[in-house]
């Protein structure tokens, strides 16, 4: 792998993904779990001028002590904490003064890849980097899509934005796997997420799970059955959650006279319903499930299938809780905040989205949300 | 089993928990997951009221209508729900309403028991509810444990109280258990929740169990070394919930004049150092284990090494999250409400209290509650 | 006057208002401006027991110096405040307790009454007792009212309770008052509060004032009118607090088969359409005026008309805040603190209520809550 | 009065307060009270358009019918309100979209007072306009310093701006005004808001008034004092409001290195000790005139004796709520809501401040807020 042809492609890309958006764009937050534009070009920045730059490459100036301040992100171990709600509140640095900020850095590691010989540890860190920087490309574009369809105006991300083609199961026939035990986790020499090791043996009863994934015309059904208001279908923090937010439909779907249209990058449209279902919270993912007489997959039994299916366009609700595997060791210092502090109260999501970054999938991968999130590309695949 | 002597055991031993207490000590609710004494005493009659006296004792006399509504609890299908942060500002009924209200259900009761065959399914039902009454028996100790424990004017419980004796291991080296297939879950004749089925086969990795708890000598170390203030050894939700609240101690914890006193049944204390440290949260008990660089067993290894250790003064925090095991499946109609749709955001206790009644325990059963929890009798077990 | 048959008549009226209750309803504390019964008989002993009896009775010895913690109110310079929304969270001390504390405190002060030459000072602090006490009585019977009103199986206070009968106006015309100067607050050798004082001059405009209230009748026709869904109406705080709060009626005002009821001390009665209105909020009060094309009077206009009226049986909201007269000044010490550092965000209430204790009424008395508070008796009188 | 040439400039004034903010400096909302600039310069726009383009200038073609929608204020009488608090989450339209709109507007402005003899109603309407308008541009200068002064890098506003010079008392003796009938509120010929409706008589108390303002020096005595701890000096609303929100100096206020500084237009700078206090509340304004053994003025106090002293500088807390004059009648339709519907819960402040627009002032002119808010530039004038 060529590490600086890596780290120009990587950084390219998430000016790409930025290039459509107005200045105004960058600055807003319109809840907690939405990060501004702005901040999310920042911290990719920030982070390798602070685990790269600054500790490897001798007389690297610092651009801005202030800009730790700003753009450091949950990571406790260097310097104060921004609360994260703050982030929609600072309208500097400016979207030009970061442009200018990660270009200084950008020519630093460039320089800094070009005319040194990397430690290993050193390239850890850079594929860790644009590991984290990939992971931030698809958040950028999920929190594009809540500033935008959140706007009374439902303005278009781009018109020329072409969501990449997953193509889905012919057959409907459920998948059988059978009783015994399979092996779980990461293996090999590749990049994987420290919550993905160590691979280990899992023992799992026989089970059957779709080929494909839940459609909007499927879970139409289930809202006409008035499947939102049985609490039957649902966990008694879900039924809270649907009552407290007065919750009747998919993110970003909207009834207009009495047809159902939903927002895209392309703006307001009227519902697709052979398209794949997206946007639900692990609440509704369980209800539907409930509803269907069947429920969602393990992860274990997710991984153990999956090469058995096409996967990538959604995220997957699991039944699994996030929770580390055995021998699971946090690394030390900073980088070790990365996973391992947030394995209490979410679940876990298993495979990709269409707005995932090309080669940041893996069938080992394990994401993770709290169960009413519904703002990243998240479906439902039944199990029984 | 003779069903009436049991009906009138567990009852019986319901009143004489409340026999130490005031009128007004039954009233009171401080925090949402406390239920004043009368609630729960009225509760449960209503249960067997609802389940077996309405349903199947022919001519029964609903004792009175509005006590539905009043003493539900979270049964969505029986009428509408009491919301459960009103129940402390209802001073009727009173106590002696209820207590009239216990006697006329138990006088049906007792009449039905004595004078019908039984059939299988109300065997079972009447079976539920000795065990739903002993649950609600713990957290009538445990509710009334908080109640005077967070008055200013610290009122002894009892001072008759006398606490179960659990004896502690000796031998202080962790136990030992070897790669394979367990098997977890019930098997049997007996009486088991539905969350404890079906018995299923579980993988586990080689690892080691302490034999013992953690004393209050132990987690003194852990306070005295910063632990509350080292957010290297939390979660990140569990050091929000330590800044947030301001903790710096389990619960019932007070530093009067430089020494550590706790609130017991008999009133105020000085802290004794050798016991089994107490009402700690599910937060408290990962940052401890992650500060002894060990961590918490899973629910699996707990139930596949207890045979080898005492347990029972303690619920003991697991690593596991609370979820269903293969084949799980709710009970149809309200009855189906008790377990299922608590399977999200709570973690597995395994074990029992020393306030846990008679007879209720089993090794495989399935406690649960929310991570930061603490007016339960919580208690910590290291594993590696 | 004979300050001893004062301290047992006004004594004795607090326990007289208290003898109907269960001892269940003396805990409760459904909202943060409505007190436990317990509290209100406590705290009005405490007050004989630390503003005379500790500091003017030689050897007088304590009862408990808990107590001092547990019954304080307001008073900063008096310990550490409880926080008033932990009330209802105490079983403890029991209302026997308190009726013991109120035994020896009363006991202590007829002897102190009665074996001393009462100094002015003395004479003074007795009657501020003695008023203080009444106004308490007031708040028993308010929250006696909303603890069993906002209880689903509506019991009465008491079938025995009869209101005081207040004559109302027969010739409805508005009484005319002259433009001019006038003389507001209290002169004289009684008893009056800080806050009627000085005596001073107001110059009023020509004003018209009903010589009746608003009955519930009149009321219906304001909300049959649509009046709660006209924004126009209505303050923008105002406004805010109908939707917030879902109001649609009066407090106590239940539609039951599509006829109103509301609850009395006698329990859960059809609406008497003749009776005058009661238990409304300022916001409404305001908003049934504009609705009426008049308003409220202020707090001068209805002390310079009200020889020419009948009143006394509802607090009437005036359009005036709550603000020091001229040559206000508070008290040293505590017993300062007893009405100036309210005089910010709160409205003036004129006249007295059906539950005002008798003898407790003056043409100067200023009552005064926050704008959005209905479980006082209040009521409307209308001004142009 | 040329209205053309009025219009040209008080619509340039906003456009030149804005004109050294950053893209981004728009669009923030770091507060409820605080708008976004774009907003003020978008809704100031739809003012016209809606209440003189739209209702009089025949052919006019609405720019856009969704801008009513986000750019409406609290005018419930036009459409539905946009709830405050979203509007920081906006990021379209643009500042460019709304710069757009208001050159649309102005030229459509402009046309229609050239080309049309205007009815004495317009022309009222216009006039209010530029009020209005002239409102918004304090506005937007408290914004912009709350927005820039909130973010951790300090930025100026402009190093060019330069704050009006007001004139200083020399003499620091206090003003003495006699006992007798003073003509309070707005007669005659010019413009002047409703509330500053009718003219009348009020009678005042013998009373003497400060020449000068309170200094910063001034203050810090109160602050070494312990002002902001000692409870016996604030209402028990301003203590609680110190306590919760942990208050310890004026807005704006940072201690660094044991040296207070302050923001200013022109970044952070050391305290300058003999300018005048700024950025306090009505509670601290009322806690620092108790510390001295005095009072605040009342509003009519203010106004009767405000030639004798020089104003403008502050803001000046009254002790005066914010209340109907005799007489004040509310316009029809959506002018209607412009200050009435606020009489409830504010307190006045008198004279103006160093933002104010240039010509908005006037002795009898009665501004308004919450006790609690800061962000305008508020000062204190003692009286006793």
């Amino acid at each position: 792998m060529d590490l600086a042809e890596c780290y120009k492609k990587v950084r390219q890309r998430t000016e790409q993904i930025c290039a459509p958006l107005q200045t105004e764009d960058y600055v807003v937050q319109p809840v907690v779990d939405v990060s501004p534009p702005k901040w999310h070009i920042g911290h990719t920045t920030w982070f390798f001028e602070t685990f790269i730059l600054k500790p490897y490459f001798m007389g690297y100036q610092e651009y801005d002590p202030n800009y730790n301040y700003v753009f450091n992100s949950y990571y406790e171990t260097v310097g104060n904490r921004v609360i994260r709600t703050d982030r929609g509140n600072l309208s500097r640095p400016t979207v030009i003064d970061i442009q200018l900020y990660r270009k200084y850095v950008d020519d630093a590691m460039q320089n800094y890849i070009a005319c040194n010989e990397l430690s290993d540890e050193v390239q850890e860190l850079l594929i860790l980097g644009f590991n984290h920087e990939e992971q931030h490309q698809e958040l950028l574009l999920t929190d594009i899509k809540f500033i935008l369809g959140n706007n009374p105006l439902f303005p278009a991300y781009s018109h020329e934005y072409e969501k990449p083609k997953v193509e889905e199961a012919e057959d409907k026939a459920f998948i059988k796997l059978e009783e015994g035990v399979y092996e779980i986790g990461y293996e090999g020499e590749g990049f994987a997420f420290d919550n993905e090791l160590n691979r280990h043996k899992v023992y799992l009863n026989a089970f059957e799970i779709s080929p494909s994934l839940v459609t909007n015309a499927d879970y139409l059904e289930f809202m006409n059955a008035g499947g939102y208001h049985d609490f039957r279908h649902w966990h008694a923090a879900g039924w809270d959650w649907v009552n407290t937010n007065k919750i009747e439909a998919p993110m970003y779907w909207h009834q207009i006279d009495g047809e159902w249209h939903y927002y895209t990058y392309h703006g307001l449209e009227p519902l697709h319903l052979h398209e794949t279902l997206c946007h639900i919270s692990y609440y509704e993912a369980y209800a539907y499930a409930s509803w269907k007489s069947m429920r969602l997959p393990t992860e274990f039994e997710w991984e153990a299938a999956a090469t058995q299916f096409n996967w990538g366009s959604r995220w997957e609700w699991t039944e699994s809780s996030y929770l580390p595997y055995p021998g699971f060791a946090k690394a030390p210092g900073a980088i070790g905040e990365y996973n391992g502090k947030f394995m209490v109260g979410q679940k876990v999501l298993r495979g990709a989205s269409e707005v995932t970054s090309p080669n940041h999938s893996r069938i080992t991968y394990r994401n993770f949300f709290q169960p009413e999130l519904r703002w990243q590309f998240t479906g439902i695949r039944l199990a029984k």
